[in-house]
C-alpha cells in the first residue's frame, strides 16, 4: 500500500542517509573498494530476492546508487522502506 | 591507450548488440529473471576485478545497462573492449 | 515433510545426475571455471534465500558439489527436491 | 615458492584464528545468517580471482570453512598466507 507524504517522512526520520529524489527513496553508498561495494550488493540481492521487491541501482567502482519504489503501487511503500532499513544494517555492522 | 574512431568501429564490428552512447561502449542485456541478471553480474563483476577495470553499470529487476571507458585514458580503450567481449561470451555460454 | 524412500527414487528419476549420498541428495557440478562456477553459486544462493532452504555445498575452482537434506526434518523433503530441479534449470538454460 | 614449516608457523602467528589441517590452512568463519556468509564468500571470490588463487572452502547457512594450499607448489606458499589475511580483513572491517 502506498505510504501518505507524511508516512514516508517518518520513515525517512529513521532512515540515516535516504531522502526522496524524483519520488523514489535513494541513497548513495560509498565504499573503500569495488569488492566491498560487489559484497555489498551481494548481500542486498539476497534481501530483495527474498522479498521479491528488487533495488534499481547503479555502481561504477566503489560507489552504489540506489533507488527504491514499488512499481506495482506506483510509489513508495512499507516494501521501500524495510528494503532501505536492511541496508542500512548491512552498513551499520560494518562499522 | 586510447582507440581511434576507426579502432572503436571495428571492435563494434564483432561485438554484438553493443553501440556508443554518450562516448561510452553501452550495451543492454535482458535476462529472463533478477537471478539469472545478477548470476551475470557476479560473473562480470569477477573479471572486471581479475582486470582492474571495472564497469559503470544499472540494473532494476532482468535488466542490466552496461557503460564501459577506460576513465584514466578518457575514453574508450581495449580494455572496455575486452570487458564487452567477456560479457558477450558469458551471454553466448547460456543459449 | 519427509519423502518416504519411493518418493525419494521417483524423484531422483527426474533428476538428472543426482543420487543419494550419506541419505542427502547430492550432485557434482563442473564449469569450465571459477568464474562460471561462482556465477551459478551466486544464482543458486538466490534460489535458496528466497526459499529459506539452503545447501551444504564444497567449492573449488571449477567444482561444485552439492549436498541437500532438511535438517528439521531429519532427511530428504520436497524443498530438497525444489531446489535440485532449480539447479538443473540453471545448468540446462546454459548449455 | 612452498614456504617451510617455521615460516607457516612464522605466518600463523599474524593469521587469527587459522591452524593447520590436513597440510593446509584452515579456518572456519561463522556469520550471523547466510545473506552475511554468502556477502563474505562474494569478497573473497573476487580477491580469489584477481589473484587468480582460489580457496578450498565449504559453506552451510551461516557457517564457510576454508581450506588453502597451492596445488601447483604441492603446499602452502605465500599466496595461500596473502589470500587468509584478506580473508581476516574483510572480517575484522565488519566488527
Amino acid at each position: 500500500m502506498l505510504l501518505t507524504e507524511a508516512q514516508v517522512q517518518r520513515a525517512l526520520d529513521d532512515l540515516d542517509a535516504w531522502h526522496i529524489e524524483s519520488g523514489k527513496l535513494y541513497r548513495e553508498f560509498q565504499f573503500s573498494s569495488f569488492v566491498e561495494a560487489f559484497g555489498f550488493m551481494a548481500q542486498v540481492a539476497l534481501f530483495a530476492e527474498r522479498a521479491d521487491h528488487h533495488p534499481e541501482w547503479f555502481n561504477v567502482y566503489n560507489r552504489v546508487k540506489v533507488w527504491l519504489t514499488s512499481h506495482d503501487a506506483g510509489g513508495i511503500t512499507e516494501r521501500d522502506v524495510a528494503l532501505a532499513r536492511q541496508m542500512n544494517a548491512v552498513i551499520e555492522a560494518r562499522s
